[in-house]
């Protein structure tokens, strides 16, 4: 009934997740006076009290799309799809409070199955103290499903948009980048070699930063509090889900600057280095266009620079500019090299 | 890896679906102060401020488990997606006021009938008055998955749980029951039809109100409204998406009472009655057990009687009683019979 064999219908492959997006909800209209911020950010924003805003943002993880059960134990499984939502509350400069979960499972998965996947949400839901409120849980005539909901609190005031970044502010980033998607590259790897030889021993030591950081991601919680403690708060903030370069092109996009990225300046874990050179891969693309990283991306006035200056935890990568210089890596050799949204898209013309 | 051929290993089946979810959520514990009511009601229940509350519920849509796309248009079915969420924030006696939209789509769908999809979402949410604020859009591997949440709002003091029925109480319905799982039974006959022969033309015309209410429902946003004018607050409510008996069972077990129902008093439609007796169906049954009806069940004093009486949106049609008298439906005939919930489970054993 659907099949797109004709010529006049459109792709949803043409248009990509974030055109795609644009496309759909280009027609819904703000009307209740609540709705702080609708579509287009890490998180929806709603008017709670005169004190608060109440942050809501919600992820799809659909098996064989986002995960692959031959080497994702059910456990991590859980515990990341509840990480991946909280990202996003912490992008909002917010504090996560509740989390509703909802399954779909065909009937291949026993009871104790789920009872793993259940494990993994109860230990993200303890560890980052949000209360799991809610969820629906349904057959599915394929594989697994989770979508979560989450909620977030934020004083009125503190919320950080994608939208705030001006000209001239610092271009910030948390932890380091490249290594989930390295992780996952590891993983494949070893399953293509059992898939040949199911009785070899993977030996993942040289790779534990890597795989870590793609079976069991953490959020960082710790950055608003930080930031707060610091006197600084940002003007524009995002999570990094699909690659550094795609979120700078959000913030560039919804905050009208352009950007200096140093190549240089970004922060990569040795492993991530020395895994590149093995996997003969470029690690500032890795870093760039891997995706699943959820660090924190933001920016700050020049004025805050002393205050996060030598901060472990951060990194100044760059810097905004005029709209009109546009989004640029500048490279080791000094070259400028025009910023590509490459990051890992979910719409993708595959069968 | 999760085939569920060893002995040692529970079905979900086995469980049921409200089995399953006591069995998954056992564990969760509730910290956040801000959560007033966790999972086991409609919706979730946060406090907001000191004059309000907010309500959040999420339901799952998936083809080939919820819907057929050989028969249900895409506008219904976004439509619909949002209507069964509104009607369990109508349940708390809360007004919606967000939703978010994720869906998950192989690539057989086009852009044109994800804009199908997306015109019947736009058309509730300006019905219903919601703002869509959010959401998320990925591929599937196979078909077409809809996940909604809402949020809502509600005067502090004023949401109605299902735990609040006490002996005596009167129980009543809106509207009619039925009616949506006999629109199924006539647009899966056909189908069979459409099979055997797809030059024959469906005269539908005999089943319009049953064919509409499974295909474009709609929430009972008039009754909190309504009863708020009468000036009747229920002790319980509950809505009606699984089938009567099993919601009567839901506010029984959550309220500690038991219910005497009166067969003779549910609400049926000429249209339910005439194509029962056709399809040879008893139509007490289908009331019931057929669910999808989307009316609200509440319990109220037998002070506030005199208020709703001859109210041509609700029917009195049973009354609670003691926890040990048990649920029953008391027949035509005065027969006592024991209810049981026999309504839709998404929890099959099926292949």
């Amino acid at each position: 009934m659907f099949e797109n064999k004709d010529n006049s219908t459109t792709s949803i492959a043409s248009l990509g997740e974030f055109g795609l997006i644009d496309h759909l909800t280009k027609n819904f209209k703000i009307k209740q006076k609540s709705t702080v911020k609708g579509i287009g950010d890490d998180a929806a924003v709603i008017a709670c009290n005169s004190k608060n805003e109440i942050v809501i943002t919600t992820d799809l993880l659909l098996e064989g799309v986002h995960f692959d059960l031959s080497y994702v134990p059910l456990k991590h499984l859980g515990y990341k799809s509840v990480i991946v939502n909280l990202s996003d509350v912490y992008a909002m400069n917010a504090e996560p409070t509740q989390i509703t979960v909802s399954i779909a499972v065909s009937n291949r998965f026993p009871v104790e199955a789920l009872e793993e996947l259940y494990a993994g949400i109860t230990a993200a839901a303890k560890i980052y103290n949000v209360d799991v409120v809610g969820g629906d849980t349904t057959s599915s005539t394929t594989g697994l499903l989770i979508s979560v909901t989450a909620l977030g609190t934020v004083k009125k005031g503190e919320t950080v948009y994608r939208s705030g970044a001006k000209e001239n502010d610092l271009l910030v980033v948390t932890g380091d980048l490249g290594a989930a998607y390295l992780g996952l590259q590891v993983l494949e790897r070893e399953k293509e070699v059992f898939k040949v030889n199911p009785n070899s021993q993977p030996d993942l030591e040289p790779y534990t930063y890597l795989v870590e950081r793609q079976l069991k991601p953490e959020a960082r919680k710790d950055i608003p509090n930080l930031l707060n403690e610091l006197g600084v708060k940002p003007t524009a903030m995002i999570d990094i889900s699909d690659g550094l370069s795609s979120e700078i092109i959000h913030i560039c996009k919804h905050s009208k600057v352009g950007c200096n990225l140093f190549e240089d300046k970004i922060p990569l874990d040795p492993q991530v280095i020395t895994t590149c050179e093995e996997f003969n891969l470029d690690s500032t693309t890795i870093a760039l266009s891997g995706g699943e990283d959820y660090e924190l991306l933001f920016t700050i006035s020049t004025e805050d620079y002393p205050k996060i200056k030598a901060n472990p935890h951060l990194t100044v990568i760059g810097h905004m500019t005029h709209e009109n210089e546009g989004t640029h890596l500048i490279s080791r050799a000094g070259t400028k090299i025009p910023l590509i949204a490459r990051g890992w898209n979910p719409i993708k013309d595959s069968e």
